[in-house]
């Protein structure tokens, strides 16, 4: 077979081979605590469902406008240029199916072949996997641990930065770390950017997943919003990761380059499917509330139970569902250096079920401190303490 | 704004610029009859809408595997291997976000830049803007006239092949001529794709809207299947346009490269969608062979319309929705040689809208007939008719 030589540059998810193990696993008979795929195990609104239902009967079956219909548009817009303190209107947004179709779309719209592209490492994988698929060179920058949170490190940047830098992609807040940016950073992070002429992708999938405070956008920043796009998307919000359904915002200039991909790739996004978030957007709160303390009364139940392990100690986030706590005692405890050896040996003795920093980039050389990444979002209060007591009694005996 | 110079080779449907006439004119209080947009104004077969509201009801609304759920890979692959008479099983099938996605993926997967592609010349606009777009030569070929039907032009396909010639687009049944090959013609293709070692992507979109006779596809022929990828979608056969669905079919291989490009572009496909297409498959037949029986009704009428008008003479294909009349002598008797000249002329003294062969690739030096397209999926019998005999008054007079 003759598979073109771009294959060769193309990532993937390893994730995905966790949750084959974990239903292997699972497959013999032994109960798997799922804690490493970022899918959500509640409902999707009713308000959503609804108002899906009704566009369907209405017969919104046909095709819709490549960018999406109008009105999800302006929606978008309002909800987000107040968000933002920006004045979006619905020329800056295009409907995407889900979040993650933004990230291959700004690539192809601003990188030229050989470009340099700052991105977060420990990330998303897709970022690197995107960049060197169409030709770019990836630059991972990393982070350092400080008192509560993860913060960016400001040395990796500035050293990754050389006249062929021409993106940077920010996931502010971050997965795989529920890494929260302080203001301090955008703005110094602002100013580099200014400096040295960057477009930016601001992977804000995570901006309504919070617990309490606000979330702030990297587009806040002076001049930033000239030249950044917002990944934007409704699967965490509403709880709608398989219904696939989000959108690119920013300047109509590179806005209207994204529409013109969409039409090559997939013409548009579902139609009727645009109509439920427009009902999920303008419809009343609650079931949206109940999403955020559900995950809320989860998250206090991971970090209190990964806490109360020797060897491991996690920050507690007020956003995303994730954790990525430091294991580098336990793993010292437990006598391994590999991150698969551990991972396996933590689920084939307790069903407990994780990622690791592998999955989330190459380990970048001189790497000391060990990491594993937990995702509460799919998994109930009850599992999660069982699972924990699990683990610590493994981690300790 | 500094956008990457490969948006400079991305193309589009221009037909989008015809509805925005269309739609333009009916504001200022027109009536306009619809035959310029593929898209399909009857409800989606009751038996999908109730699969899929059955399964959001089951919480298939978080992800599914990239590649699909495996009981609609399983359907297809049963569909496709009776009708297509192959063995292909699930692990040939790949889920897409519609039919269109097939296009960009294949040559992704298996274009290398600088290779050369034949596609079909008038056809389909996203072939030549995805080949150039990956960096592709995009090589046309066309099409004559036959008694009844449009035939390839072999002279143009052998013309065209060099020893750059890597991969082959064959619509079968056509859009936007409606035409459909011999079975002589496949082989005859078959012996080419052999002889050159190319491998083919056959759009189907349109192999189950038939009105009598049975499809065959390219696949059959000898050595085909192991060299095909088959685009496949729901959006005609259940009019579920809007739904966005559908599936590339093909060698293990490559399957699993595009399953990889999935996990990239956009994860997977809308999960409860997918169980209303599985209904739609394994359900009572009845609301599928409505669509098919309406639109015939539809192409007898526009056909005989046509054919009615002076200067203007259609086939009457089997398949598809579209048809593709010459207006040669029409064009001269209104005194233009100006294929938009023409068509807004009609617009605006009928209210009738239709594309042309200029939005349906660039036109060949040396083409003397003049073609028109009517896609007769979105308009009525009853407005049809009065559409053609408007624009046989204006044609005549």
């Amino acid at each position: 077979m003759r598979i073109a030589d771009r294959i060769n540059r193309l990532g993937t998810e390893t994730a995905f081979a966790v949750s084959g193990e974990a239903n292997a696993f699972a497959a013999q008979g032994h109960k798997v605590y799922p804690f490493h795929l970022g899918d959500i195990n509640l409902p999707t609104p009713q308000t959503v469902v609804d108002g899906a239902e009704k566009a369907i009967a209405d017969g919104k079956t046909g095709y819709c406008p490549n960018a999406g219909i109008p009105q999800l548009r302006e929606a978008i817009a309002a909800d987000v240029a107040a968000s933002h303190h920006t004045d979006y209107t619905m020329e800056n947004v295009v409907i995407q199916p889900g979040g993650k179709p933004t990230i291959g779309k700004f690539i192809l719209a601003l990188m030229n072949p050989g470009d340099e592209v700052l991105y977060p490492n420990p990330g998303y994988p897709i970022y690197e996997s995107q960049i060197e698929f169409n030709g770019g060179v990836a630059v991972p920058y990393g982070y350092t641990e400080g008192g509560d949170n993860f913060l960016l490190d400001f040395d990796s940047i500035e050293r990754g930065i050389t006249d062929r830098t021409r993106l940077l992609i920010l996931n502010d807040l971050q997965n795989p770390m529920g890494a929260e940016c302080l203001l301090s950073e955008h703005e110094r992070l602002a100013e580099l950017v200014r400096e040295h002429d960057l477009y930016v992708l601001a992977d804000e999938a995570y901006f309504d997943m919070r617990y309490s405070g606000t979330s702030t956008s990297f587009v806040e920043q002076p001049g930033m919003a000239e030249r950044t796009v917002v990944l934007y998307t409704f699967s965490k919000k509403f709880a709608m990761t398989g219904w696939r359904l989000g959108a690119s915002i920013g300047p109509k200039a590179i806005v209207d380059v994204i529409a013109k991909i969409n039409v090559n790739h997939e013409s548009c996004s579902n139609h009727f499917i645009q109509y439920g978030a427009l009902a999920g957007l303008q419809g009343d709160q609650t079931e949206v509330r109940a999403i955020l303390t559900e995950l809320e009364a989860r998250r206090n139940a991971t970090v209190g139970g990964l806490n109360a392990i020797e060897g491991v100690s996690s920050f507690h986030p007020n956003a995303t569902f994730y954790l990525f706590p430091n294991v580098t005692k336990l793993m010292a405890a437990k006598g391994t250096d590999s991150y698969e050896e551990f991972r396996r040996a933590a689920l084939h003795a307790t069903g407990v079920s994780f990622t690791t920093r592998l999955h989330f980039g190459r380990a970048i050389p001189g790497e000391k401190e060990r990491y594993i990444r937990l995702a509460y979002s799919g998994i109930g209060v009850d599992d999660i303490q069982e699972a924990l007591e699990k683990l610590k009694d493994w981690a300790e005996n």
